[in-house]
């Protein structure tokens, strides 16, 4: 028989959500050289678009569009989502087809929908620059830069991007006055409604596939069948990543498709089509209000000035075929 | 009689360019709350495209593209300038038909081709922002957020946009090994082949317009008509701004159109066709090395963090008519 130690006040309390942790253990050369290529619109075909147009940092890590605008203003079949606390997810994309932050940092730059180069060519022209050639040198010991050194620095630059010190992270940290009451009445509502069943830990979600409508289905116009596309079996359709609920007061619009464009309106849908909860105006502000308080410390840090390209760097080929 | 005073030594001799001091005697407040605008893509039609998108500050204030990506990519007809010193110039666009920054600011958001918004709605988006409210009372005493604040404010930042420090400078200010014996031969080209006609001043160009194709006509599929577009004068067909030298190395491809995808090139060019000079390849390469020279401290500051719509925001237009 198992002893139960029962805990005896509130500040003791196990919590489902976990505050986030500053960033520790990355290798700052990498993220200084992976921070240069997230801003580098010359990974992209047209030489117009970098990691940074669709997980803009000055935006919560997002686009705030329903779906993405790729090469030659396609429209992308599933919204961005947010690059800020991406490293605690159990795999990468909304169908979890990349294991890890560097193994989804090589999806966008060759896909013909999104930034529409080529690896090859990518790294033709890095190796045409020389800032980079020194950089890389430095950084990986090495005369020839390949596609597995720049999705590496990449997701070590996206390590750092974590937001530490939200209101909720303080009073989960001891301070009993860094959330209002109505906000605590949300989270109490939030764990006893069961929305926690799926959003936990330190991001808040990230960490499970689940079916997009339990109780009742969702409709939407989406093709997108998430993540039976990486299965193949079909008691995967409709199941997609949780996302994170951090910072999710910046991450508008949500769902896989974007649909709903307020928080009120996510919060509803989810109440009704997983949980079967109908909440009210009230409980809805409630949560609403909780969720705002997830919102974390943004990554802060100067503009990166990327080196030039020379006479000999492959030109963008923003209009033609 | 005047008396002329000879200079006695290279170091007080009078030189056509003037370093570029440091940025002062801005409104600090209005800086950083045109930051924040300049690099917010809410200002356009599709929440995709800002300020930054066409005169990105990690790429010397350009877009280095021949020519730019609007809404719903269409492609611009022009050459993105750089924002860089472009206080200095005596006229904004190449073509000079906005008298300063501030007027300028007013012209891409609502530009169809360009950001594809209207002053009405970009205002609108601000005023349902109350973390713009909040900034715009606190800078301009305001509880009417307008266009005329808007463009002030971006303005203002732009006028810190500025790049002392080069090397050149360095050299200017005194310090004669700042730049090498073919860099200096090919300052010295640069002055006798006339290239400081029009190329003078701290921002070396950006202080009067003058014909592209002078001594013989410069062939080009560009429409673009320049200066009599804004006159009505025959005369000033062709004409442009001259644009400034600050930072060339960055600020790639070249002319108006863009067609000169090289320095070398761009040499080769306004020599034969504005001075009737064939320059060697030696001396081109010269003249290369002295541009180059010409490359500032490029401005450097934290990423703005933009505060989030609201469910009250107009949303964002990317797809659809």
């Amino acid at each position: 028989m198992a002893l139960t130690i029962v805990a005896t006040g509130q500040a003791t309390a196990k919590e489902p959500i976990e505050p986030i942790l500053p960033v520790q253990n990355v290798d700052r050369a990498q993220v200084e050289l992976g921070k240069k290529l997230y801003f580098d619109p010359r990974l992209s075909k047209s030489g117009f678009i970098s990691c940074n147009s669709c997980h803009n940092l000055s935006m919560g890590g997002t686009d705030n569009l329903k779906t993405s605008i790729g090469h030659k203003w396609q429209q992308g079949p599933i919204n961005s989502p947010t690059v800020l606390n991406s490293s605690m997810n159990l795999a990468q994309f909304w169908d979890g087809r990349a294991k890890d932050l560097k193994e989804q940092a090589a999806g966008p730059i060759a896909n013909p929908g999104e930034m529409a180069s080529t690896h090859t060519l990518a790294i033709d022209i890095l190796r045409s620059i020389p800032g980079y050639v020194t950089e890389f040198k430095r950084v990986f010991d090495t005369d020839e830069i390949d596609i597995d050194q720049v999705t590496q620095a990449i997701a070590e630059f996206e390590k750092t991007l974590v937001t530490p010190g939200s209101r909720f992270d303080q009073w989960l940290l001891g301070d009993k006055a860094a959330i209002t009451a109505k906000e605590k009445a949300g989270y109490k509502l939030f764990k006893d409604s069961g929305c926690v069943a799926c959003h936990s830990g330190p991001a808040v979600g990230g960490n499970s596939f689940q079916k997009m409508g339990v109780i009742e289905p969702y409709e939407t116009t989406s093709p997108v069948e998430g993540r039976s596309a990486v299965t193949g079996k079909d008691a995967d359709r409709f199941k997609f990543k949780v996302p994170t609920l951090r910072n999710v007061e910046l991450t508008y619009p949500y769902f896989h498709d974007g649909e709903a464009a307020t928080l009120k309106e996510a919060v509803d849908v989810m109440g009704r089509l997983q949980l079967g909860k109908n909440f009210s105006d009230e409980e809805n502000a409630q949560i609403v209000a909780f969720l705002k308080t997830l919102t974390g410390e943004q990554p802060s840090f100067p503009m990166p000035i990327l080196q030039p390209s020379t006479d000999k760097t492959p030109a963008p080929q923003p209009f033609g075929s």
